[in-house]
């Protein structure tokens, strides 16, 4: 008897990406720079964020779009910037899609800000499969996770511009190997920048401050 | 300034929810007993669904949806059975929700069919989150996963009813504790039937098969 197919995906993702270029129209018009941060569950992503927004909050009114599957944790941590954040709550998705993100543009007021970062879901899969839309792609691994992520999630690695290695303050306890992170990085990503980074200490995080600040 | 939530999940989980009812009556107006299977990628799904089909294929006429990112690679391994098979390709999707099992259903002669199983993407987490509609959910756990799977992802293990251990036929070579694991898995689920089995050498395999059997 025959396999029968049925490709869910591929009407699902189309649609998707009409969204992500409507939010990405949108997003040029107002002039917004923008970007969408991922990684694992704890690589780092809201203290990353934090960091970010505290160094430049001078210089750009920033927005943020906190995507978790459900609480309003890490959003409540840029309160003191008295920015706009507005969180989106997946519910039963891992990641965000175009849809989402554009309910979320829709909710912010794009006319006062110049600089915009989605935080999405933790987590090294689906979060790469979904466009949004937005200027540039971030990936944050840090230097716990091992050395093999970017060979074993090479999506998510390969569509990012920019790969910051967090953590690396404790890189004298682990063993982990910079070098070996990087050649299986440029593998599956041959452009892309790698900042090797501490959120916590603040070592290297002029670097990504440059290349926000560098971006178009 | 005031952080905005918006909430996905509660919507599309409402709107899934609904779906699974229609698919539930479905089922029981043909007739057809159905099983969700659902554990980590590599844990045994699709070994332990040969067999089973194996030990039934006379008693019962059955049929399998096999839920996959991509491809065809498990549900050709039920090619040798000539039953009906539909492998549905979620794209981006890491589980199956409701409406793909009712695209599913929908390409099934389900007249024809009395017992219905569906293998659900490898994932301990998003497959719990969206209802399916069928008769029973199952969790298959490894030995070589750990002892703390539910634990750590109590969510499938709690909505489950029975949680077959696989790869029982190694645990010599593993320091794994089953005593530990059966204690995790009764404080998310009190209830839950635990079956320890090798898929490999069919070793307990009857008494899932019984299970399967008593089931209405």
């Amino acid at each position: 008897m025959a396999i029968k197919v049925i490709e869910i995906g591929e009407n699902l993702l189309k649609e998707n990406d009409k969204i992500a270029e409507q939010n990405r129209k949108l997003l040029a018009e107002k002039k917004i720079k923008s970007f969408n941060v991922m990684g694992s569950p704890g690589s780092g992503k809201t203290t990353i964020l934090l960091r970010t927004i505290e160094e430049l909050k001078n210089k750009y009114s920033c927005g943020i779009i906190e995507g978790d599957i459900a609480g309003t944790f890490d959003s409540k941590k840029f309160e003191r910037f008295n920015i706009p954040v507005t969180q989106i709550n997946t519910g039963g998705a891992c990641h965000l899609d175009a849809y989402m993100v554009k309910k979320g543009l829709n909710s912010l007021p794009l006319e006062e800000i110049d600089l915009l970062f989605i935080e999405n879901v933790g987590n090294l899969v689906c979060p790469a499969e979904f466009k949004l839309g937005l200027g540039r792609n971030i990936v944050i691994s840090s230097i716990t996770e091992g050395e093999d992520k970017p060979a074993k999630y090479p999506l998510m690695f390969s569509i990012s511009k920019i790969c910051l290695l967090n953590k690396i303050d404790i890189a004298v306890h682990l063993d982990f190997n910079i070098a070996t992170f990087k050649k299986y990085l440029l593998r599956v990503s041959p452009e892309i920048k790698l900042i090797n980074l501490s959120a916590r200490t603040g070592e290297n995080l002029q670097e990504w401050i440059d290349q926000v600040d560098k971006q178009k």
